[in-house]
This record gives structure tokens, C-alpha cells and sequence, in this order.
């Protein structure tokens, strides 16, 4: 007897922003929900989502980029509005204001509902993450050529 | 005899930027008018794209976020060169002087082919949108959920 | 006998940032050396990445663009942690350290696992940037419609 097919979902999550990770974890759960397999594949500033919590590389370079640009999920701010930490706090005072999950209760559920979710083994190297630092909940750490081979079997494909 | 199957793409508009914005509608009219069905989904800044005139919330948050990211399509600005408001002036001389349709055109166009506008429920609330002040073209307001099944059936899928 | 047909994959590259290009040409590369047929559709600040070197057009807008945002593939900056070039020469000693292809590299590999490259002639027309002014690989300068045939027969499209 023919059993349907589950249909499937893979995203690059690029970006590190509070506002796009919000987005991709809220398109992961709704789809892992729908009964969607879902395949997230973090790369760059993306990776940010599954650290453990703040800290780079030793080198001079790991250190710099940690000063522009570190923090785990938490330390996430949006892409408009910065000013100086104000964007991040008035955005999660407003989420919380009208009962929207937080970024990390997303990533949990996302867990839960069996959201597969990887690192970019080539950017960990550039940005000095070792795995350790990472939460525990990665599924592993792969190459480009490993999303190629998830995206080409999916159904919907995004770029976040 | 078998008739084939429309084809089909999905977006989610997350962007307000005004460059992005034109690649988005620059791309739903032109799959429309290659006799595809297109579904925009608007989120977050993308939202920007719906309203009628600028305009956010009363709550304190609502009013911040108003003065820091408000404005309609009209007063989108593309992602680069801002510089206060001279990006915006150029890239809409540039365009006119090249006989590029405003977005504004592109928008109508968009909806005289038949493409299909979701407001996203959830970024309605959290920025406080209320139905009211969008266009009346816009379809419904809907969920993540509706765009994943959106999604599920489209040929192309895209995260702009 | 039949043959399995070649999997597809196409993608608009709409930045011009280094960290994005750098991720889109990593696709792209990826996916042509799993044996697929790829299409890049460079449009808007993407063009960049086609350019021979820096170069606008001669109309005020086109100088004053050309000063804002000017630059072949080579003076791209990361869309994080510029601070007046620093992030770049940073971002490229730290892909050195870790022996990462370079950006120029990439797309030459590109190029030799046969990925095809095209311009936005609209973008093109608006950026007063002339055909002669792009690297002859381009495959060819086309409109919006060619890009929807192209991902309406992918198997996986991105925005990037």
C-alpha cells in the first residue's frame, strides 16, 4: 500500500540577526508542526543560534570578530533599529508583550517537534567555534555538499 | 484530456528595504505574467509593503518603532547608501530615468495579474498593524502555518 | 534505458557583500560538483561580482553610485563589522589562515564546473553598468521572465 511521502524543508540560516532567526525558527516549527521534515543548515552569522554561549577563537582574529560580533542566542539583535542594545530589549519586551515565544523557547520547540539542525563545518573553522562550544542538541557538524544533497530531496527550499 | 498544472512560487517578504522590495514584486509580476500562481507572504518589515500610509501602534513600542522603522512603500529606502534619505531620491530618479516602473506601479501590477497578498497575523500583533491600516488588495491575514502549505506546493520558493 | 535527468538548481544573487557572495559562489560550487545544473541570476548589488573592475556609469547618479557602492568582486565587505575596511582585510586574512578559497578562486571554480552566469539587464540599465564592463564568463545579460523559466524546472531556488 502506497504510504505517502513527508514532504521536506531545508534553509541556509546565514544571518545572525534577532529578526531573521525569529523568521527561520518560526517557519522550522510551523513546518516540523504541518508534519514537514525539516533540515536547517547554519552557516556565517548564523551559527550564533546554536553557541553555547559567547566566546570565539583564541587568535587575534577569533578575538576580534567575538568584540564585533559575539553572543550566543541571546545576544542576538535585530537588523534595524540597533541603537546601542535598545533594538533588542523594546523587540523582545514587545514578543513578550503580546505572548509571542522568545527566540530560545522557539529553538526548543524546533528540538522537540524533530527539526534536524547542523553547522557549517567551514565557517566553524574560519570563526574558531570548536563543536564544545556548540549546544548539545547539533546534529552534526557537515560541509555545502551535505545541504546539496538535503535541498536537492526537499520540497521547499530558503535562504535566510 | 490531461491539462497541466499551473506552476506555482511562494515568497516570504520579510524585507522592507526598497531595492529588495522591487526584486520581490520585480519577480512575483514576472512569474504572473509567465502564467504562474504567486503567493506573497509579508512579515516583519516586509509588512511595510501593505500599508496605506505610515503609521504603527499607540503603545509606547508601537510609537518607537513607528519613529525608527515607520512608513509605507513610499518611504522605503534601499538597504544601501541611505545617507539620509539621498539614497532614496537617487535610486527613484535613477529608475525614472531608465523608465523603471516605481514600486508603487510594480505593486499594482502585481495585483491586476492576479498575485496574491498574506499579511503575517503574528508581526501584525507584535508590531501593531491593525487590519485596517493595510491596502484593501491584501488577501487575508494569515499564519506561518498557511505559507508553509503555500510552500508545500509551489515549484519555486524564495526567502527575501 | 532511461537516463536520470540532472538535478537543478537556481539562485538570485541580489547582495553584493562579501559574506554573501562568498556563501552563494559555495553553493554553487557545491551543488555543479554533485552533478548539478546551476544558474546564477546576479541582480541589483550582486552585479558586483561580474564586474572586471571597479566602474559606473558617467551620469552624476551613476558616479555617485559608483562612489557609495563602487567596486569589482575584490573590494566587497562582509555585511557585518566593516569599519572602514577593516572587515574586509580581516575576513580574508582569517579564510587564508584556514586555507578558505578566496572569492575570485571560488568563482573561477565556479566558471570550470560549468555554472552559468548571468546579468540583469534591468539592473544593469539602472546601474549604467555596460556589458563590456562585466567578465566575459557571463553567460548572458537577460531579463526577469528568463530567470522564472529557469527556477521553475530547479529543484531547489534561493534568494540570496
Amino acid at each position: 500500500m502506497a504510504e505517502e511521502k513527508r514532504k521536506k524543508l531545508s534553509m541556509v540560516v546565514f544571518s545572525g540577526d534577532l529578526d531573521k532567526l525569529f523568521a527561520a525558527f518560526s517557519i522550522a516549527t510551523g513546518a516540523a508542526a504541518s508534519n514537514m521534515d525539516v533540515t536547517m543548515f547554519f552557516t556565517f552569522w548564523g551559527l550564533r543560534a546554536l553557541k553555547k554561549k559567547a566566546s570565539t577563537g583564541k587568535s587575534l582574529f577569533g578575538r576580534m570578530l567575538g568584540l564585533m560580533y559575539g553572543g550566543d542566542i541571546n545576544r542576538a539583535t535585530p537588523s534595524k533599529m540597533s541603537f546601542g542594545g535598545i533594538g533588542r530589549w523594546m523587540f523582545k519586551k514587545m514578543m513578550k508583550a503580546k505572548n509571542v515565544p522568545s527566540l530560545l523557547e522557539l529553538r526548543k520547540t524546533a528540538i522537540d517537534l524533530g527539526v534536524k539542525l547542523y553547522g557549517c563545518q567551514m565557517s566553524m573553522d574560519v570563526m574558531e567555534i570548536p563543536k564544545e562550544k556548540m549546544i548539545d542538541e547539533v546534529t552534526e557538524c557537515v560541509g555545502v555538499v551535505f545541504f546539496i544533497e538535503q535541498a536537492q530531496q526537499s520540497d521547499v527550499t530558503l535562504f535566510i
